[in-house]
């Protein structure tokens, strides 16, 4: 790789004990407690793909706290270019089971079923691809906010696979909107508990010094 | 819109108060402590784009819990297609304030730099695209756990934008490697304190039931 030659490559430090996490003092608006900023850090760290749920439906409350996460993302040029389909019924999740791989037997026992779409009509004009990143860092929230919760989760891919996408806009009668289907999340209580990978490679990490 | 011919549009409950947020009881593992998951969710909820710094720069073992929250995200075909480039040289901080529009300041008291890079010898065959869901998921991790630390950071979009990612490319000489910038994560002290945005709109919902 190039970057050896010009530039010192060094790896970080790659001992992260979950049970130690601390974040540093150094700065001016310390914590009154380290022990919740210590439990924000646990739930990025322990959020994991959860495909097997107990069948029992999601209150409306909790839902909505998933989706308010979802809506805290970020954006580029705060556009919020997003519509998030939570979808109830069962035929229409059956239907996407059906169509979509890997999504399959999810939607009969998930406990809510949410489309995280692109919204065309908030698409930037000079780069309007940018929306998949913010309804990606959305999804990314909904998925953290059901770990919170107690709740397993799964992102299926759709975008951009064409054929995907077609289905979906044809099950939900997409067509002729503005709405461009991102992915589903299947999101349930689940069936047993779930140890995270432990993903930390330090070979992934590059500095430039 | 097509969808409200077919299907039943309903607004979700739009209040959620943050300090009542509260998660369903209804589930096979509940927390031996509510409170933990709601910092979770408070973090999630709490989170803002700072772009004022103090100047002061971040521990190194700081920066590794950032970085091992982006490497928590999940990734499609878990193939973590991802590099972190930390830039600690002032010179080439100063070159990316320089080259790419709205990072400018950031960069000088900026106590981190992070570039989010797609590796592409990691990029799924048939949907190589799906890099740049991935990477986002990270990056989002990696914003989220900045303010579970009290740091203040923010998201300047690179990709796709071929200019500015053949300026990058060239500035940390990644030409003829197989990294693709993404965005550039500027993250310090805050100077003041900041209010989050509040983001929800009940518009922003679809239910299909």
């Amino acid at each position: 790789m190039k970057l050896i030659n010009k530039w010192a490559l060094a790896s970080m430090t790659a001992a992260v004990i979950l049970s130690a996490v601390s974040c540093s003092s150094e700065n001016n608006y310390a914590p009154a407690e380290n022990k919740d900023n210590n439990a924000a850090l646990e739930n990025i760290y322990t959020r994991t793909s959860v495909r097997e749920y107990t069948g029992r439906q999601i209150p409306e409350d909790t839902i909505t706290i998933l989706l308010k996460a979802g809506m805290s993302a970020p954006t580029a040029m705060n556009k919020q270019p997003w519509k998030f389909i939570v979808v109830n019924n069962q035929n229409v999740r059956n239907k996407l089971g059906e169509a979509i791989p890997g999504v399959g037997d999810k939607v009969r026992t998930a406990g809510a079923v949410i489309l995280v779409c692109g919204d065309k009509s908030k698409f930037i004009e000079e780069a309007p691809e940018y929306w998949v990143q913010d309804c990606s860092a959305a999804t990314e929230n909904i998925l953290l906010a059901a770990n919170a919760c107690n709740l397993g989760a799964v992102w299926c891919g759709v975008y951009p696979v064409q054929e995907r996408v077609n289905q979906v806009q044809s099950i939900l009668n997409l067509n002729g909107t503005d709405l461009v289907p991102l992915n589903i999340i299947t999101i349930g209580y689940p069936t047993a508990l779930h140890t995270p990978k432990d993903k930390w490679d330090a070979q992934n990490v590059v500095v430039v010094n």
